[in-house]
């Protein structure tokens, strides 16, 4: 068990790289991870969870195939597994997402986007 | 599926009672509670769930047995399962619980803070 507390403005000044996620904390078997986007993500699903963004820092649009969900800091929301989203940022924006531990960010899509799991900052 | 996300400090606006956590949100069969903190509250673990502590708006202390740790807004957590611990907060705090669904917010010592399970907000 930490002495400290989990800076998350700390642990978003350590790394760069766009949808490229980090995981910060693990809580039974779900993971805790920090994230920054900035442009069109690709289109996915997954097929056996649901995924929770929290916005951080900056603005943020939850593509769904039927309609768009803007955040901006200090909101959240809830995909439900199954669910084809897109993540689309302008500027950047930083999130933190929580999901069982193994989901990958691509879901069922892979591609280019896809970034290497359980890589921790 | 909601059109638009949920603001925290919406949510947190609608409630005012301290030590009484309200449910935001839900992703699989995990909640995400909103709880304002004041005072000290009983000491108690929960034998069978990790519960994680993010603070939202100013600062609490998390006391364990052997150690204190201070967490000041945009810092979190994890209460491993079965650790006894005490959120004291000298003055008001808002924070998000994350931890499974019917978790109780004494956990095993119950008592006169123990509050009603599963309330919407």
């Amino acid at each position: 068990m930490s002495d400290t507390a989990i800076n998350l403005r700390d642990k978003l000044s350590r790394f760069a790289e766009h949808w490229s996620p980090r995981v910060v904390a693990e809580m039974n078997d779900y993971q805790f991870k920090l994230a920054k986007l900035q442009g069109e993500f690709v289109w996915h699903s997954h097929a056996d969870t649901d995924e929770v963004f929290i916005v951080l820092e900056g603005e943020m649009t939850l593509e769904f195939r039927d309609k768009c969900v803007p955040m901006t800091a200090g909101e959240m929301y809830v995909v439900p597994k199954g669910v084809e989203h897109r993540p689309v940022a302008r500027e950047e924006c930083s999130v933190m997402l929580v999901e069982p531990r193994g989901v990958v960010n691509t879901g069922e899509a892979g591609g280019g986007y896809t970034a290497p799991n359980d890589v921790w900052v």
